[in-house]
């Protein structure tokens, strides 16, 4: 029998079954036709290939829009309640990858207000937090001409009409059933799911016609955008379309990676020292002895080490096939495996928090509209 | 056994006990030893003396904070769905009172959000009704250089964080229990009343300390600043005080001057003929022969003409008492009462009128924050 889980925008707990998931929120499968389709603008990537992205909104609609040479715009996001993590910047990747091979717009969203109005923090915080995620967005190479980040009480002024419209079609019903709400929330958090989708019309607003959209995203976030999708047409806007992510494994063994537990995440910013730490505590599912271990061979597949390179840091489906059977034929130990995983990490991090850094040249420019930061 | 009435903001309807009200809704009544001490500081407005603003919250505080030098903000608003009528200049007069007697700032608030989502209206509807109403209210003789007009899509990016505060002190519950909402209430709505809250929290904002707020409005506005005066200390700010009146009847013998019925209702552009159409057809209560009239006379009480000398044309009490008298005797006919309400009210718009085309020339420099209209 399967284990009980829950999966909303904001709370994800217990193993996720992603089939049932996909079933229950109505998506459609990446299936081997829509890969075969999407090979055709460029080398697919490992997290397609891999089935990481694997359920989907209207793709084909998307790409035959795009035949016609009608250019999407991405619009993708982050809540900003905490320093970014590996898990964050997976889908983040994967818009670069979009970005990079149709050469479209982008649009990236910082909710401030939501997670002002659903955590305890304060406004000031969640939106100090948003200049720090957005130099991890922008130290992954976007293109600061066609990427504009929203912050969504700095471009309040554009996107609360458009929130308004939207708020206007939605019932507490449907809040209520889409999100699990009680009559104990707060009715800036019923109110927020409008502010959530009124991004995916931006671009038609600004361009005055129809601009297709397409939102990757993390499957938690699949009913936000179910909402938008539904009122979208009374509005006179193309439904956006979605292409949804698993969530990227803890090292603790979960199911999705959590600031909660910080010492089972790996930030943006950890020093080689702590990620060396973090993966060397990492759940391997391995034996208690090194005999043991050479003679009944490790488990991949439940193993936090092995999803890392799965998820992220081994791109050649051959070296990961190799990994997987020195691993299941006791050929690799879980320490070495783990040393491996942190060189690789670590390498990318050095990088990336060189490109951090000079992001924040280049993030007043990649403001929409211009704010200040 | 008294008829059943419902007052929130959006629905006034059957005949108000407005003693019950007060006594439902906890507020206070304007006794006379306020009246007294309102009376130090300069002439009563005849609304006061006459009981039509007749019940308060925390309006002692409010003085004694004025006396103690913490000048205080009026904090008054329309929701833009109509042309203004008369019964929306009655409040207003009365704040012009507030703001000359007391010498102080005042902020006016255009909620062209709240009538987009409670009505079949559009957002362009609601925004350029907005303008057309602050052309009234400023033709009243308001002080520009201490009135600023807030409307809330111009003004959004100084007003959500404000709400957003707001909000997220307000559950569901609370919401449902007020406002009367159900499951079937969009989501806007819901949050609309944060947005309501946060010009009583703005002068204390700008100025960066406890700026005491006094807000004159209609008793069915109450609901909002209850919850308003609820989330204020713990956000730090003072709570509003409010001044609240008795709804301006309408012309058919109703409780409140409604929109929706036109020819009962007046409006400041209408002309002198459609004044005299509107007022010929007001229900009276009088009898139905000229001689069962002279011998019986008319009954004031129930007599919508009678209610708009007092609730606004006529200030003198003698004079008003003087008409009652007559009337009661017989001593004056329906027909010639109307006729000089008539008149009145057309001197009172003919200058209204010119001054409404004046206002055009100072509209820009009253928005707050330099918005344009």
């Amino acid at each position: 029998m399967p284990e009980e889980f829950t999966v909303t925008p904001w709370e994800v707990k217990g193993e996720i079954d992603y089939d049932l998931l996909m079933q229950k929120f109505g998506t459609s499968p990446i299936d081997d036709a829509l890969l075969d389709r999407l090979s055709g603008y460029g080398e697919l990537h490992p997290m397609l290939k891999r089935g990481i992205f694997y359920t989907h909104r209207d793709m084909l609609w998307l790409l035959n829009e795009y035949d016609k040479g009608n250019r999407f715009t991405i619009y993708t996001g982050r809540g900003p309640s905490g320093n970014t993590h590996l898990g964050h910047l997976m889908p983040w990747m994967f818009n670069k990858w979009m970005q990079d091979t149709f050469g479209v717009n982008m649009i990236f969203q910082m909710t401030n207000d939501e997670k002002f109005l659903f955590k305890d923090l304060t406004l000031e915080d969640t939106t100090s937090m948003a200049y720090q995620n957005a130099l991890d967005f922008i130290a992954l190479g976007f293109d600061p001409k066609k990427t504009k980040i929203i912050v969504n009480t700095k471009n309040i002024d554009k996107l609360y009409p458009v929130a308004l419209s939207v708020a206007k079609k939605i019932t507490f019903s449907t809040a209520k059933a889409v999100f699990g709400f009680d009559n104990s929330t707060n009715i800036g958090s019923i109110f927020f799911t409008a502010m959530q989708s009124a991004p995916a019309f931006l671009p038609s607003v600004d361009a005055g016609k129809q601009v297709p959209v397409v939102i990757p995203c993390g499957i938690d976030q699949d009913p936000h955008f179910r909402v938008c999708r539904d009122v979208a047409p009374g509005l006179g806007f193309p439904k956006p379309s979605l292409i949804c992510c698993k969530m990227m494994p803890g090292l603790s063994g979960g199911d999705k990676m959590s600031s909660s537990d910080e010492n089972a995440t790996i930030y943006t910013t950890d020093t080689p020292k702590q990620v060396k730490k973090k993966v060397g505590r990492a759940f391997t599912g391995g034996c208690v002895s090194v005999d043991e271990q050479r003679e009944k061979g490790g488990n991949p597949e439940v193993c936090a080490v092995f999803k890392y390179n799965y998820f992220m840091f081994e791109h050649s489906d051959d070296e990961l096939n190799e990994l997987a059977r020195k691993c299941r034929n006791g050929e690799i130990l879980c320490g070495e495996c783990k040393m491996c995983l942190t060189q690789k990490i670590n390498v990318f991090l050095e990088e990336h928090q060189d490109r951090r850094e000079k992001a924040k040249d280049v993030i007043a420019e990649m403001a929409y509209d211009g704010f200040e930061w």
